[in-house]
């Protein structure tokens, strides 16, 4: 069938494409005659106004699937704003979820971007992502990048900043300002981002001649509420740390609140690093000390990347697109008190 | 056309409907042979597995569109955190969008929903959104639901705090302290809860006798990053307030930062409200006093609000429903500091 033209409408009729575009919509701009003539002449060629119609004649949707975990996590958010910011540019629409690390929610969701013909995903994928789901999607078309996270066993093209390097950094930090004793508050071994951080927090650790004790680990925390309540069962570790590597910012704000509540100085008494270098690491009490994790580049990279795959300029491949990460020093890190 | 359903491919076939649906997506779970049985069948008696299709055919795309100011400031992320939870129980699709208070990025957004055959939108409408933009919504059959913000001149429901009477609460707990200087921070006229808030910050001052200078309005401010620059700002007025009521708890918390950052203790020296009760004022330093919003209340009831217009079960005319504010005190707040 050929495609039918607004323009193809408005030529025959003697009235603007825009016109045309608003009468079909009902538009209260356009006049009611004009309205009942232009869609009676589009009935007649059999003219459908709507997306759904339209998307069935052509390959493209127009939308993009993007699924993280959680989009009241900043991290996220400053990512997602990145993304925004590309397909606004190339006119996409964009249809958000979050997954809370649910699998069935995750392929709830890509069954829905299936199910409305999306152009593709972007997502950091749920903890234990089946590789038949992601391969269920490209069998059915739907091209995927990953942010953040990646599966292992799928081809899929990943954006992430190099993790082992970055906690590397922090740490690193802190053993040159003197601390011998440093404990890392949050991670999970379930993502390869929180199997990667700890094993730079460890190879750091073990490179310098230090121990690394199993109780100077608490993981889990992931949210400052959480990064506040582990403050008091870090206070109360027997030879107590004088430092913290926390698994992002959200948690090492948490936790210098937590120990401001103590009746301690973070960043005096306690040194605390964060990681992603969130918009408020710099206005916390004290400036937080963090690696910059390239959200935004990750963002933009990975819309770049999906777009492109797309519109056909380049296939990408299972590459991985390593953010290099810097440090931020600021006010929250310092040499240990001595004791 | 009458509806081909997958249970009557099923029958004819003798295979189960998942099976069926299965097939038509090309999943790897069903046997080769048996897709080709099912594809070839169903493209004999023109079924087309295609939800963009399903939608032509019936009047419910299953698709609900949410667009509000900016998804990164947490008041909204709760709001649609509640939101989410109602449509996910429904099994409707959320599909997100900011605007970023610009009328053209909105307006955009909801000619895609529009055009996408959209059951309803929930929105919290940019700064000067003309009555023509959900007007032609309206007749375009969208269903609208407000939250946090109306429009003067359309009827449609609104779900929202009662802004005036929550920032009267601070107002008056700080007058009742004994503060008698009291500075307000952020807020713009631009936009209805803007208005409500200043109107009940100069009300509960006029009420207890209290001047209103027009240097101790400092406006604009709604984020941290906001809030902590207008600490110098504030810091250096002449005959300097007691105490500040801040916009949001993002401003306040950014304020007491800026505050401890000059040297000063937040809730000590200066006394600090926020607005909302994000889950991170009970944890901030110092614990912050703050006006709880209902952001919950407001997703949920807006969502099945919107849920039951699409199903038929009431129709919502264009009534304010107001969550009634509360004040929850804590550390930020004291007698002023005897001069």
């Amino acid at each position: 069938m050929q495609k039918i033209k607004l323009s193809t409408i408005g030529e025959a009729l003697g009235v603007s494409t825009a016109t045309v575009s608003l009468a079909l919509r009902d538009s209260p701009l356009v006049a009611e005659a004009t309205k009942q003539r232009v869609k009676a002449y589009a009935n007649e060629i059999g003219y459908i106004y709507n997306r759904r119609a339209a998307s069935l004649r052509t390959s493209k949707s127009g939308i993009i699937g993007v699924v993280v975990h959680d989009i009241m996590n900043p991290f996220y958010a400053e990512i997602l704003r990145a993304i925004e910011t590309e397909l606004d540019r190339s006119g996409q629409t964009f249809l958000l979820s979050n997954h809370y690390d649910s699998v069935e929610k995750q392929r709830a969701f890509l069954e829905t971007l299936m199910q409305l013909g999306a152009d593709g995903v972007i997502m950091s994928p749920a903890i234990d992502t089946p590789t038949s789901d992601i391969e269920l999607g490209i069998r059915n078309g739907l091209p995927f990048v990953f942010i953040a996270r990646s599966v292992e066993g799928v081809d899929i093209p990943v954006f992430r900043g190099d993790d082992a390097f970055g906690i590397g950094l922090a740490t690193n930090h802190l053993i040159s300002l003197g601390h011998t004793r440093i404990a890392m508050i949050g991670a999970t071994d379930q993502t390869s981002t929180g199997r990667d951080r700890y094993r730079g927090y460890r190879e750091a650790m073990e490179k310098a001649g230090l121990p690394v004790r199993p109780e100077w680990r608490i993981p889990g925390p992931r949210t400052k509420a959480a990064g506040f309540e582990a403050a008091s069962q870090f206070l109360a570790l027997r030879d107590r740390p004088t430092a913290a590597v926390c698994w992002n910012d959200l948690v090492a704000i948490g936790l210098m609140n937590g120990i401001a509540r103590a009746g301690l100085t973070p960043g005096v008494d306690i040194s605390v690093t964060g990681y992603d270098d969130l918009e408020e690491a710099s206005i916390a009490t004290p400036a937080l000390t963090t690696v910059w994790n390239g959200q935004r580049d990750v963002g933009r990279d990975a819309a770049r990347a999906l777009l492109d795959r797309i519109e056909g300029k380049k296939s990408l491949k299972g590459t991985l697109h390593l953010i290099r990460p810097e440090l931020h020093i600021r006010q929250s890190t310092s040499q240990p008190v001595e004791e």
